[in-house]
């Protein structure tokens, strides 16, 4: 008999997410039936969409992980296989895999990277990256490139794609820490946004303003870059919007139209399943080669135990994490 | 002896345009120059650039006209022909055409139409409405499209390509004659933007949502319609931005950065100058098509009189005009 250990949102977002939002259960499993598996949790991711996107009180958070087959009475899932599945805060969770069409992928070959990565670089994080620059932000060589957010999941993954595509790179990152490492990442120019002035380091390092700009935080930074900071023909990639997510007012921000207009830019946002899984492994086929070469770094910021996940999520908000904030059971 | 009468801007603008910034002078023009050519205008635009883009004081008012050549000493401009040229504010204009390289062109072969739709419907507005709706906006059979300054030059030709295109046209403007001529227009839904409630109409309009907005006039009103009414993968297109050109005050808008995000929207900023002579004499041809069918209406708003420009310019920012202003001298 197995006991699952699970997180249920027991009180709606507002504000900050802290304990009394999130609750610990536990739930024991039934034996599988005919066409179930048994899966238990390796990794578990945490991202700043969870807090994002709607969740029904009463439901286990949501959310990826690498999980592992340890008991099948399903022909496609032999044990010990690992997939990325789409199956929430869980230890353990018992599926007939056709009542979660898509949710389960097997993991991709790492060729010898840690199946972690599936939750970072090689996976939703770094396909976001990916995307995010080469199909929407249309990254052409020679460049300048701006992300907010640069010490990040997706962030580190942009700056080192552009680089690779010998752009010009401007990280911004909230601490002394995450700028030093964006600076080893081999980021053109890297800044702390709470203590440099935003508009005359860019003047400085994006004289002609940036071609992309790719925007995880939303608010005054987002709206400053993009009007004043922009080249002519500039797209403005709207990955994440974080300075919003725990807001309870809704931000008044000088507007955007005539900037828009004057300079001609593009503004789009994105959503990670708005692409195919043919594209999804087309992305970490590249980044894969890109870290066995040595040429894109895919840290990670590894929470150990189960038990302290919830911590690990509240700190995305608090700017804690350096990579890939990833949950080791 | 030629006296070319003219309007030069000698003061710059704050807030709405009046006497004040432009002022009527003449100038005696010197006789032609081997290679020189005399042009006089026959009509002229007014148009809401002319108080976006910036002016050098001194300067004559920049602008299109069609205009006819009536002395000649350039084999390519026989008397008596017609062309569109950005000559500005300006009776009678001598220049030597390899000084204007690109701005002054053949009028289009009208097929019986009035020469004065070259400043319009078959003009720079035109191929605006065209590029806006069809190009950035990417429109499909059986889209909802929301249109605001819905009765102006480029708004009215708008609606109707929509209309002729199949899609759902839902049109704002400011007078109870423009609303009703956008009905006759054959658009679908036109409001009163002073006396309806924007968010009540749209969401009975646009029960899905616009999958292209076209916007002219930015602020809260383009902020309401992007951030509430758009449909996912929506396109929103800014043309102009017009309840920004005279505002003498930054305006502080509630973000858009949320709802870009969350609806994956597409937001651009549209410059005619950005589309070739060829992408323009497309539209020139599908739009003179539709007008000689009788199912695209090419409406004039004619002030009549070189002396009364400045009034029918200042006409603009005051909603005066239905349809494409224009002055025949």
């Amino acid at each position: 008999m197995v006991v699952a250990k699970k997180y249920v949102l027991v009180k709606a977002f507002d504000g900050f997410p802290n304990n009394d939002n999130i609750e610990f259960q536990e739930e024991t499993l039934l034996p599988l039936k005919d066409g179930e598996v048994l899966f238990e949790a390796l990794f578990l991711s945490v991202d700043p969409y969870m807090r994002l996107f709607p969740i029904a009180v009463g439901s286990v958070m949501i959310g990826e992980q690498v999980s592992k087959v340890v008991e099948s009475r399903h022909s496609d899932y032999a044990v010990g296989s690992l997939h990325v599945a789409k199956f929430g805060w869980r230890s353990h969770t018992v599926v007939h895999p056709k009542d979660l069409q898509g949710q389960i992928q097997h993991l991709p070959d790492m060729e010898g990277l840690s199946p972690s990565l599936g939750l970072g670089a090689v996976g939703m994080p770094g396909q976001t990256a990916y995307h995010a620059l080469l199909d929407y932000g249309q990254l052409k060589e020679g460049d300048t490139v701006v992300v907010t957010a640069a010490a990040g999941a997706v962030g580190s993954v942009i700056g080192q794609i552009a680089r690779i595509k010998n752009c010009t790179t401007i990280g911004f990152a909230g601490t002394e820490a995450k700028v030093a490492w964006l600076k080893e990442l081999g980021y053109t120019h890297a800044f702390n946004y709470k203590t440099c002035n935003l508009g005359e380091v860019l003047t400085a390092a994006a004289p002609n303003g940036a071609n992309v700009y790719i925007d995880h935080v939303g608010g005054d930074m987002a709206t400053e870059i993009i009007n004043n900071h922009m080249a002519v023909f500039g797209r403005a990639v709207i990955v994440g919007s974080i300075s919003a997510y725990n807001a309870t007012t809704p931000q008044k921000l000088p507007g955007l139209f005539h900037g828009i207009l004057m300079k001609q830019l593009t503004i789009r946002g994105f959503m990670h399943p708005s692409f195919s899984a043919a594209e999804n492994a087309a992305s970490n086929k590249d980044v894969i080669h890109w870290i066995k070469e040595g040429r894109l770094a895919a840290r990670e910021h590894v929470t150990k135990g189960f038990e302290n996940m919830r911590e690990a999520f509240y700190g995305l908000f608090k700017g804690e994490n350096i990579g890939k904030a990833i949950i080791e059971v």
